[in-house]
This record gives C-alpha cells, structure tokens and sequence, in this order.
C-alpha cells in the first residue's frame, strides 16, 4: 500500500515534492474534474461515517452528537466549494479590452485571472477533529483553489487523523487525482520541515497563539517568505444594552450559559466577556452560576492534557488580575466545572489578562459598566478578536458599540451568540491580530481566496488564453469586463 | 500654516496620530465624498503640473515629456479611483439572507463588506517621481479603500516630494476631507518609526530588495505583525521563440534595444534577460551594439548617486560570472552608456547572479538556448518576477513556455514589450516574491484590495447594517446575494 502519513524531515521532504508534482498535474485537469475530487472526498467520509465518528469519540472525549454535526459540516463544506469551483466563483476573471482611446494612453488587451499558489500546508486544530483538522477548511479550500496539501495531523487526534488520510488518499485515486495531492505528517519535526521547505508555498494553522506565533515568525524568516494563515485566539466579547437587559435578562443569562460551556467552552468562539450594565449585575450573580453548574457541556473531559493545563493557568492570570472576584470556581479537575469571574470596567487596564488572556475552556468573565463611554474605553483596550456580539433592543441606537466591535473584530453579531459558525458566501472567521495573521477568513467559500494569486495576460491570442478569460467565454463564468460585471446565469 | 511635512520619530508620531484621527472622521463621510477628495487631488496636480514637472526634471534628470507622461498617468489614476469608490466596486458585498434548510443546519443573516484598515504607511519610489511617490499607486489606492496615509517622501526628490505633498494636503482641505489625513515624512527615522508604530497598519513600499526585505522583516517581528506591500525587484525575462525570429527579427531587436534603453533603464519592468534561440545569437551579436549605442535614453543622468553605485555593483557581479562575455561595455560614468553581455544557457547555474542580480541601470544579458528543454530548465531557475514575456508566431505552441512564466511572474506578454504599465481593471502590477512581497498588485483598481478587511455582520436590523449592505441597496452597489452576483447597470 501506498504511504499516506510521513513522519520526520525525511518524510515531509517526500511528501512536500510528491504534492509539488501532483500540483503540477493537477492544474492540468478541468475545473470540472477538481469539483468532482471534491465530491469523491466528501462521499468517502461520508460513507465512513459511523467509523469516523467512533475514531474521533475515542481521541477527543467529544459526544457523538456534536461529532456527528462536525462531520455533515466538513462534507457540505467540500459540496459548496466543488459548486465554487463549477462556477469559477473565486477566479475574479477580469478583462480589458485593448482601447486607444483609454485616458492615460492607449491600452492593451489586459485579462487577469487568479490560479493557485503550489504545496499548502495545513496544521489541524485540536478542538475540531473534522471542521479545521484533515479535511478541515483550510485542507478543503486549498485544494479548491487548485493547490496540493500536505496535513500536519493534530498528536490529539492522531488515531481519527491518519484514517482520515487514508480515506482522502483513496477517495482521491479512485477518482483520478493525481497520486500525492494530499499527504499527512506526524510529528514536530516533520511540522516544522513543511514551515521551511521551499516548496512549501503558503501555510493554514489553527491552534495557540503561543506556537501560531513560533510557526508565523518562521514563515516570514524564510529566504522566501510566504504567507502564514494564522488563527490564534479569541476572547469575543459580547455586550448587553441596558434596552436588552430590560427586555430579556433571563433569556440572555441562559443564552451565554449554553453557549460559554458548549463543548467544555473549547471554542475559538466561546464568549469569554459578558458586558452588563452595572444596574444587571446583582442578577446575574444570583443566576448565572446556577445557569452554569447546570448546563450540558457536552463533553466527558477536555481534549488533551495540555490543553487543560493551558486553560487552568490562563484561568489562574484572570483569578489573580486586581479588581477580579470569582463568582464560581472551577476546581482543577478534568473535566474542569464552569467558572466565572466579575470585574467592573473601571478596574480593568489597558493590558488586563481579563482581555488579553483567552481561557480555552468553560470559564468567562462579566464585567460591569457604569456608562456606555466607560463600555467603549474597555473595548478600545481589546485586541483583534474573531467575533463581537451586542444584544440590544429594537430601535435602540448600537452605533458607537457595533462601530468599536467592527474595529477589533471579522464577524460582529445581533442578538445571538457566538458559537456556531456557518459555512456560506457571506461568513467571515477572522480578524485582526492575534485572532488571525490577516484580513482573510478560513470559513466559507471566501476562505479559497487565500491560496490563490492573479496573473494578468496581455495581448495573448485566444488560443492561448486559460478557458476562462478566452473571448467567447466558453466554460460560462462569471467576468468582470471593461469594469462591469458580467454574471453568466445558470442554465 | 499647518505643518504638512514632519521629520524625525516624535515628527512621525505626531503624523500618524493625526492620521488615525483623520481616519476614523473620514469614514463617517460618504462614499461619494470619499470619491470627490480623490478627484480634488487630481484637479490640483494637474493645475500645478508645469511646476511640478519643473521640480521633478530639478530633482531627477528625467526629460519633460516622460514627467508629463507620468504625471498625466497618476492623474489619472485618482480619477479612475474615484469611479471605483463611487461604483463601491472593490467592498466585495455579499448577502446571505437566513435559511432554513442550508445544508448544514440553519443559516442566520450574514452580511459581507471590506472595511478600510487605517493607517497606511507609504515608501515612495526614486524612479517615479508622480506615479510610485507621493501621490502614486500606494498613496491612492490607500485613500480610494478610506485609509488614511502617511508617506515617507523619497530623498532622491525631496524638492518635488514636498511640495506635492503641500498641494495634496490643500487640495483635501478644501474639499472638506478631515486634517491629518494625508501627510508627508522626512528622513530614516521618520520612516523606520512609520513601520513600528502601533496605528500604522500596513506598509507600501517600492524599492530595493535590501531595503524592502528590512523593512519586511520589521513589520514581521512587531507585537501586532502589519501586512507589507512591497515591490523589490524584477528581471523580467523576455523569450524569442525560433519561429518569432525567424518572422520579425529585426522588429525585435530594435524593440528590446528600446525598451531596454528607456528611461536609463531606470524601471522595475525593464527587460533584464533576452532569451534568444542559438541560431539567433549571431545576428544579435552584430546588430544590438549599434541599436544599443544610438537609442534614445530619454534621460541626462542616472536618478541618484546610489541608483548609480548599486547598479555599477550588480552589473559588476554579472560581468564576473564565468561564462558571461561582454559584447557592449558601459563604462562607470554618468550617465553610463548601455551595456550588453551574452551567456549561453547552458552555462547558467542555479544560483547564477545572470538571473539573480537586477542591473537596475541600462544594461542585459542575451541568453542563448539550443533546445525549448534547455530553455525551460533556465527559466524554472529564475526567482519570482513582475513581468514575463513572449515573442511568437501566430499559431506557434507556447503552452510550456507561457505556463513557466506564468508560474514566475504577475503579469505575462506576447510580443510587447514590459515597460509601459497600464492602470486599469485587469491589471496585475506584482509577482512572486522577490518581485513582490505578497501576490497583490501596486498599480489597477485592485492595489485597493491590499487595504482592505472583511467583516461580516449576522443578524443585524436593516437600519443598523452599513447602507451598502441593506436589503433594498439604496446605494446600488454590485453585490453577491445568496451565491449569484447581482450587477446593477448605471443609471
């Protein structure tokens, strides 16, 4: 049989240029092809189900039901983006004619389209076995784009890891990828060979801001740099309006019980900063820790010992920040019992580990605010997050709230709650740093745009255009010409 | 009068404070504001174009007709900008309206758009003077996204650099734009602070790869990384194909001849590398000398001392490597006549300075190839470039020869020449790096994107979302909803 999963530099040294030549290969194959080995992929994990999901309860401790949705998430994800792919949705085919008369000169005939970059490495998430690990957004999106992946497989979930390997591999021979498209890696050592090798040409992570950090300095230390697709942490904060503490209190208390300790609140996700208004607090310490002794957390222990320790310490910086009183303790065991701490806005400073220390795990903090101008000075102190959440009420003004949290975040959110994030055209995961290490998102189909690059082709002859910008538009795409879109309906 | 050129660190930090205050007033402005204070700058460069163009020739030895040329270019470029911001063409809004039954669960509201960065810190270029300095691709694009900008003017046209500066700073005042939105800074210091400094969040820059991969490294290693847009360097390789040659060439050799010459060869698009097939060579031998020598340089003397020093350096390396035969000496004076040397493919190595170091000056290597396969394994060497070109028959195969440059560069040509860059939609002005430090382009309407986020709002009240993403599109803007793009013609 052939080999799926390397280990060592060696290995990812061997891996790296199988999926260069596969690379290579595969940009050779219609767009309608590469849809397909999306589908073979999406149909072999699905028909795999039950054996999936087994694997995955036995490394992660995480209930099958909530396996069982992450796993219909990862194959809807590789539908739509094979649709994407159909479409030509993210090729941003753009075309100029020649002009003589064109304002600063006379123009040549100019077409841009974006094509992929090469060999993507992807690093898998701890605390998504499917959704960000082997066949993950960012292993899905790369091979949208047309690139090669080679998957660094998660030591936490390295049993389900290497089966799914197999799986895409297979799925992807019995479909005509060309061998070597996909691989997975085992171990540090080969981890951090896929960061170096020149190959290499772009690299999704999802994981600490601790290693994110190492792996990201790494990449931009290169002889060649190449972009690093970071996801590193957040706290998400979400705030209470006084309309809404008036109108729903006890709704809101539930809501963010459920969603803080959803999955043992490891979740990039998890709101971790409830903002009341300081007329809510008495409320919310006479509820909430009931709220969140009785919560389902859906999890019989944490993912992995390191990240229980790294919960328990982050915790223990926001139990001793001056200001901070416990409402709940957690105690040390694993699984951890929800905590929650309270602070006012007043005493929390600049660089507060009440905004700066993510505690991955069920633990979060409410602070009060006395006024909206003491609210907003606290959110100004932020870093990047994913997500920012109001709850308001109809008609009161959010303005200068919903402005703040756009600054410091990619997806800000009404009246909802933070976990939870669809896959569609729309969604944007991402933020300012340190949640992610650029602009862009790693869900939803918009997450493909980052393994790609334009090249513009000037005065070629039809014949000798990419399909998808010749003249007549034979492949039917989307265009934007002479400035103006052109949507090419379906049929 | 207000201070519109600042210098020094405490300079700097007082420019871009300003800057960031100028940032978050403007961007309570309309888009259609936003668009008037680019068409505003455009108006006053061009009123005060025959002092400019004086200035410009004082500072930089370049001859009226191609600092016209240049002007009217950067011109207009604002212009174009400006129709771009009216259009809201590059906000990439997109709708998701909730839904019920998406594949993967229920779908909430989510709305897309870009939203601009803040504080962009601009390097001008020493060899464009209007279109890659103050008031260039960088500076215009960083305003067109609603960025606020402070530009490092380049020593080698201060003269020029200042007043332009003064002219953009009155002409934003007058059309209402807030005070400190553009601004300029002198001296090392003051740009070396424009990198660390915690408002700027994003760099251009065009220059040298010693320079740039500094400044690179430096906004890599800051607490917050910033994204840096900078444009290094570039070869650009042009291949004459046997069937080319044998058609046109004479046309080609004195089109390389000027093209090659123009501007001193002072352009990051110069022709660097001619790759002539072997029984080319001996025709070329006799007739670029000449073609060489009387070529119109359009230009008394090279743009600075160190333009002259470094290109006199590289050219040296060149010159040095074994196998590379002179056929057209220089000389180290001011300005240097052009030089011309000549190296068989065969004998250029991996690491060869032939296809490393840019003579950033007027002279180029002919590289003869025996073989389309010795061709090829030359190019798969070559380090990322702007441009590529190609000079073939009508009908003649270029499959691999146009897929090798494609793979090395941003924008690939047949049978034109690189100099000469046009501003427009399908335009790609970067490449791999060293060419470009990231796989966006400097020059078209999408440098805008290089300053840009996404955010996605979820659930928001109509009334609250931005007006480019409300239901009824009272701004008509171009926006994808539910999957289809849905242009909306001009009234």
């Amino acid at each position: 049989m052939t080999t799926t999963v390397f280990e060592g530099t060696t290995g990812a040294d061997e891996a790296i240029r199988a999926a260069h030549a596969a690379f290579l290969e595969g940009r050779t194959h219609s767009r309608d092809e590469r849809a397909s080995w999306l589908e073979a992929i999406a149909d072999e994990l699905e028909a795999h189900r039950e054996e999936l999901v087994r694997l995955a309860g036995e490394d992660t401790h995480l209930p099958e039901a909530r396996l069982n949705g992450e796993l219909t998430r990862s194959v809807f994800q590789l539908r739509l983006l094979a649709d994407e792919v159909r479409k030509g949705a993210f090729l941003d085919a753009t075309i100029d004619h020649a002009d003589p008369d064109w304002g600063m000169g006379p123009r040549p005939d100019l077409r841009r389209m974006n094509v992929p970059l090469g060999v993507v490495g992807v690093f898998g998430a701890s605390n998504f076995p499917f959704a960000f690990s082997v066949m993950g957004g960012d292993s899905a999106s790369a091979l949208a784009a047309g690139c090669a992946v080679v998957h660094k497989v998660h030591d936490a979930h390295a049993g389900l890891g290497r089966r799914t390997v197999e799986l895409v591999v297979d799925a992807l021979a019995r479909a005509g990828a060309p061998e070597g498209l996909f691989s997975g890696l085992l171990g540090r050592d080969a981890g951090t060979a896929l960061v170096d090798h020149p190959l290499t040409r772009a690299i999704g992570f999802t994981g600490s801001e601790r290693v994110g950090r190492l792996l990201l300095d790494r990449a931009a230390a290169r002889p060649e740099p190449i972009p690093f697709y970071g996801e590193l942490g957040s706290i998400n904060p979400v705030v209470v309006t006084p309309g809404a503490w008036r109108e729903r209190a006890d709704d809101i208390l539930s809501g963010f019980a459920a969603s803080m300790t959803l999955g043992l609140g490891q979740f990039c996700t998890k709101p971790g900063l409830l903002f009341l208004p300081s007329e809510a607090v008495e409320r919310a310490r006479e509820k909430l820790p009931a709220l969140l002794q009785d919560a389902p957390t859906g999890a019989g222990a944490m993912l992995s010992r390191s990240i229980h320790e790294g919960f328990l310490h982050n915790r223990g910086l926001v139990e001793e920040t001056p200001g901070v009183e416990p409402l709940l303790e957690g105690g040390a065991g694993d699984p951890p019992s929800p905590a929650l701490f309270a602070v006012a806005a007043a005493d929390v400073g600049e660089d507060s580990p009440v905004l700066t220390s993510e505690m991955f795990g069920p633990a979060a903090v409410v602070v009060s605010y006395a006024s909206e101008e003491e609210l907003l000075a606290t959110l100004d102190h932020l870093p990047g997050q994913l997500t920012g959440g109001i709850h308001s009420a109809d008609g009161e003004a959010i303005g200068p709230i919903a402005s703040a949290l756009t600054d410091r975040a990619g997806r800000v959110l009404r009246n909802g709650w933070p976990t939870g994030v669809t896959v569609s055209y729309a969604q944007q995961h991402g933020g300012p740093y340190p949640a992610t290490t650029s602009g862009t998102t790693s869900v939803g189909t918009a997450a493909v745009g980052r393994f790609l690059r334009p090249v513009a082709f000037q005065d070629f002859a039809d014949a000798d255009l990419p399909p998808e910008l010749q003249e007549a538009n034979p492949q039917r795409i989307s265009r934007r010409v002479d400035g103006v879109w052109v949507e090419v309906k379906e049929a």
